[in-house]
Parts: C-alpha cells; sequence; structure tokens
C-alpha cells in the first residue's frame, strides 16, 4: 500500500559559521519534521529514496547571509527540506516517461518520500554488475567533476608532467587521480589527504606520490616531492593547500578551483596569502561548476563507465556508504553528512537509506 | 670631459615589511656610495642617467626572503646597486651599436653613470613633438603592459561590457581605462583610485564611472555602480580591493591579475578572503608579465604611440615628473620612489636626474 506520511529533514537554522547538529538545541541547524504526501497531479512520480548523495557543495547552499545572486543554485531557506541528490525507486506514476519500478536520480532531497515533476527526475539505465551507487559517484556529478575540471577546464593531457590533487582520498579528487594517471598517463600524479589510511588509498589508487597534509612535514614533503614544480593543481579543499600550492605552481600552470570545503564552516580558515604568486609565476586559475557541463553528461558518462570497466577506474574505496536504514537510521542524515567535513570518508559519501 | 666616479644607491637591507627610508638608519634599505666609472671595453657604452622609471613591482625585487626560483626577474642582491628602468644619454662607446648623444633605454638603475653591454641596452627613436619620459610610460613596459593585460590576457572586446581597472590613475590603469574606453569601445568602464583629484582625473581620461576607495561608502558604491555585475577587473592593487571584486565578477567573467601593490609592503593587506566567489561564479584569473610579451614591443608600441596622436590616449595626467637634479637631488631618489606606495603620484612616476 502506498505511503501517506514522510520524514523529512528540513533546514530549521542558516549557520553562520559551524553547524549545529544537536537537532535540541535552540540554533540547530536542521530539524525533523512529519507531512502528508499529497496526491500525485499529472506529470508527477512518487519516489522513495534509497541513497543520497552527499557532497561538500551543499555547505554553501545554506550559508547564512548569502547573495543569491551569486549562488550557483539557489540557497535552500529555512523551512525547507534539505536539498540532496538522491537514488531512488519510482513507486506511484502519473506520468508516462516513468513506470513503477523505474530506478532514477533526483532531488530526492533528505525525505524518505519524494514528490516530483517527471522534468526533474533522470532514469538511470542500470548496467549488470554495477552497484547503483555508481551513478552518484564515479556515473554521477561526481565523475563528470572530475572529468570536467581535469580535462576541459585545465586542458590537462600527457604534455603535463606533474598534477597535483587535494582531497585525494575524496569522491572527486580519487577519480581525478585516476583519470590523471591511468587515462591521461601524466608521469607524476601526486595525491594529498589526511592521515594515513587515506594515503593509503591514494597510493593504491595509482597516485605515485601521496602527501599527508596532517603531517608536521607537509610543507617540506610538499616541496621534496615537486623540485620541477607543478603543471596543474585540481583544488578541491582551497585555504593554506591551495596557499602552500601557489608557491609550487610552475610558471604558467594552471588551477582548476573545484571546492573550497577548508572555508565552507570558517571563513578564515580559507583565507589566501600567496596571491603575489598568481602574477609573478602567471597562474592561470579558473573556477568551475559541473552544471555547465551537464549537456555532455550523456557523451562523458559511458566514458567514465567504461574506464571502470577496463580497470583504469576503480571501485574499491569509490565510496563510502554509511547505513541510515528504518526509523533510528533516518535520525542520522544530517551526522552522516557532516562527517564530510570532518574527514571522516573515503571516495563518495553515500547514505543508505533502504 | 668624461666623468670618473658616480654615485649610486645600493640596496643596504632588504626589508620584510616597510621600507627603512632613513639613511642613518641601521636598518636603513637603502644607501649611497660613490664608486670610480671602470674603463669601458669592447661593446660597452657609458651612459648619463636622465630618468628613472619607478615601477610597484621594484619592491618585489628587494624582499626579504624570497625564493628566487618564484620570481620572474633575479632578486636585488645586498650590496647592488638598486634596480630600475632608465632613459640616458650615451655618452661614450665602444660599440658600434651606438654613437655618442644616442638616447637610450636600459637598466640604468639608481645611479648617475652606467656603464653596460650593448645588448642590454635599447636605442630610442624619437618622435618629433613625443617627450622622452614617453618612452618609460605610454611607449614603454608601461603601455605594453596595459595593451598585454586588457587585450592579450583576459581577451576584452567590445562584447564586454563592463570592465573596471584598479590603480585607475596610476601608470599602467590610466592607460588600461583609455584602451577599453577610447580604443576597444566598451560600454561602462569603471576606474578605481584614491581621493578625488586621482578620481577627477580618472573621470578626464573617458571613464563612466570613478569610485574612490579611500570614500566611507566605497563598497556601497560599487554595488551600486555594478548592478549587472563585471565582465572583466583589470586589478593592479590586490587586496581588499580584489577582494571585494571577487563578490562583484560576472559568472565567467575575467580577472586580468597584474600587480598587488596592496600587499607589496604589508603581507597582511594581501589576503583574499571570498575565494568561494572564483568557484561557484567560474571566474578565470590570469596573472600576467610583460616580459612576457616583450617581443611583440616593435608592434604593439607605434600602435600605441598612434593612439595618443588620435588623442585616444592623453599625454595629459599620464606622469608625474618629480625634479632629482643635481647633488641634493639625487638623495631624494630612494623617497621619490616610495611615493608609490603612499599614493602620490598619478600616471607614471618618473624621477628626473637632468
Amino acid at each position: 500500500m502506498a505511503p501517506t506520511q514522510t520524514r523529512s529533514w528540513i533546514l530549521a537554522n542558516k549557520p553562520e559559521k559551524s553547524v549545529e547538529l544537536d537537532e535540541k538545541s535552540s540554533n540547530a541547524t536542521f530539524k525533523q519534521k512529519k507531512s502528508e504526501i499529497p496526491t500525485l497531479k499529472e506529470n508527477q512520480v512518487l519516489i522513495k529514496t534509497l541513497l543520497l548523495s552527499n557532497d561538500p557543495a551543499q555547505r554553501g547552499w545554506i550559508q547564512k547571509d548569502q547573495d543569491p545572486d551569486r549562488l550557483y543554485v539557489p540557497p535552500v531557506n529555512e523551512g525547507d527540506v534539505m536539498r540532496a541528490r538522491g537514488i531512488g525507486r519510482v513507486i506511484q506514476t502519473k506520468s508516462d516517461k516513468f513506470k513503477e519500478g523505474d530506478l532514477v536520480t533526483a532531488n530526492t532531497n533528505w525525505s524518505q518520500y519524494a514528490v516530483l515533476g517527471d522534468d526533474s527526475v533522470q532514469k538511470i539505465n542500470e548496467i549488470p554488475g554495477v552497484p547503483i551507487s555508481v551513478y552518484l559517484g564515479i556515473a554521477g556529478l561526481t565523475g563528470l567533476t572530475a572529468y570536467y575540471g581535469l580535462i576541459e577546464v585545465v586542458r590537462t593531457t600527457n604534455k603535463d608532467s606533474v598534477v597535483v590533487v587535494s582531497g585525494a582520498a575524496g569522491a572527486t579528487g580519487s577519480v581525478v587521480l585516476q583519470l590523471a594517471k591511468n587515462v591521461l598517463g601524466v608521469k607524476k600524479v601526486i595525491g594529498i589527504a589526511g592521515g594515513k589510511e587515506k594515503c593509503d588509498l591514494v597510493k593504491s589508487l595509482g597516485a605515485d606520490i601521496a602527501l599527508d597534509y596532517k603531517s608536521d612535514t607537509f610543507k617540506q614533503d610538499l616541496i621534496d616531492a615537486t623540485p620541477d614544480y607543478v603543471d596543474v593543481y585540481y583544488d578541491n579543499v582551497g585555504g593554506e593547500i591551495l596557499d602552500l600550492l601557489l608557491t609550487r605552481i610552475k610558471k604558467h600552470g594552471r588551477v582548476a578551483a573545484c571546492g573550497a570545503i577548508a572555508g565552507y564552516n570558517d571563513r578564515e580558515k580559507g583565507v589566501i596569502k600567496n596571491w603575489f604568486e598568481v602574477i609573478s609565476n602567471r597562474i592561470e586559475i579558473r573556477g568551475f561548476i559541473v552544471i555547465d557541463f551537464i549537456n555532455k553528461a550523456s557523451e562523458i558518462v559511458p566514458k567514465l563507465v567504461q574506464y571502470v570497466k577496463e580497470g583504469k577506474i576503480k571501485l574499491e574505496g569509490s565510496e563510502t556508504i554509511v547505513d541510515a536504514i528504518g526509523d533510528e537510521g533516518f535520525d542520522q542524515i544530517p551526522k552522516i553528512w557532516h562527517k564530510l567535513y570532518e574527514g571522516g570518508n573515503t571516495g563518495k559519501l553515500v547514505t543508505k537509506l533502504e
């Protein structure tokens, strides 16, 4: 029988600095609510959420006091269900584009069930042997982000001899380093990650060098690893690591500015001091957002899936799936998401509701 | 009779933060010396310095504790004569490329007389009616810097409707705004400068709007002046003004990073906090140094001179010439140069020795 109610997490208070995860706090960032599921209208579908995507950029959507003009997507407003990509199953349909049982990807948000117009839902053509979480990661926006930034935005080829990627054990970074090493054939690929476990993963994915930014010797390690400096830096973190990298980019080197997680919860940590390097070493920096590349998805995703089949991109280590099954599990959704900012995951962080 | 001695200013102590202009201080940045002029060898010329170029970048050449690998020219070392472009007259020659009386441009440095190899000296073909100081400014590296950054580096055309330039009353900025408005025909050109006098100059050179960064309302003035945001920002200053501009650049807008004078004497003032704008608004930033464009000088300088003749670039306001004639004048060279960082000049700051 079709469900009549859904639980959701709404954005209760936009955070200025840290996210307040305690739902009982007067300043709680998120609060739960229960609501009736509306009756479907024409061209709508009812989706049951199976998996939720956790993405560093979500922090930006909820930041207090932002000019909506300057955001690449509308902000999430207080009172709205927290926005998130998800994978779900169509369980009711008034659309002739979808039938019951279809596997889809959409902004299901932090809800057990979502009613959506059929033009905001994409059908997933399941490939036997490929776990469905891959459509949030390597074969989803994450993989596209890696490809777009590295290959289109800063035009990396095997003529570049040194590529550095930060957040290298993360969702995007782990794909970037494999594309650079195993697909493009860049001579030296250096991955930056936090802690031994993540650095081991980075090495196992094919990086020539893994550098631990939590190490006391990180700065010197980076200098030692880049005697000939760096052609391309794919930046997932911003802040101090970006600032340090600016001192190691080659003359006329390029920076793909993908993320700035260092500053998401604390602007002070996102500060850049070595700006003069940009001038004296003629550095090219390009910020980018994958949605500008979304019309190439149908062309690029099959390539990425092919790289997976050829073993050039590994599924092992490409995701961390955290169970949030059942009613108690649902309570954990914000805490699981927040692991992104605690450095707790390797690869794509996925929340599994069923 | 040919001179046998020359006075020079040497770099005595590299500054960490502020320049110490008091020659008697134990920490004096510069000190004078008197030395014998060596006898000319084959292919050398003896030049009498007439004019010295004052350039913000000189501050970078003397900064303490810099990695020479990361500088676009070698640093000036303690004990060396302070490096500077100059215009001079050949007064003795053992080169068949130059004859006595030739007007030349070279690194004469802060010296009354300089002995130089003929391959580091360029002859100036004087144009009647054009004052020789122009070869340090509009028809020199300054004009080339403006042209290169605006037109080659960030590809500005009349398809761009809003161009902002900082340091707009300065040497490079004043040429940039005239190129944008009077040569390219950009619809709205906004110049940023400090104080009413400079803003008046900026308007008189053709800027549609002049904004005074020293005004209490500067931030709001900039917002009001850019309701449709900014296509191209030509940045001569870095620091807070750059940081603020990052919040006003259009999606996919471009920044030409030419100078960072804000941070030259105090790194803390050069800090960038709004990095996330680079990502969310897909900003392209390109640092550049005019020496990469020097092989185009013979093609571009005549264009710039032509713009001057057509009145598209005005000589009025394009330079501030400060007398440093005679022995007492020579004492003033460091103090005149330092006006660059005190916001004291409009247009190209030139020191006149004779």
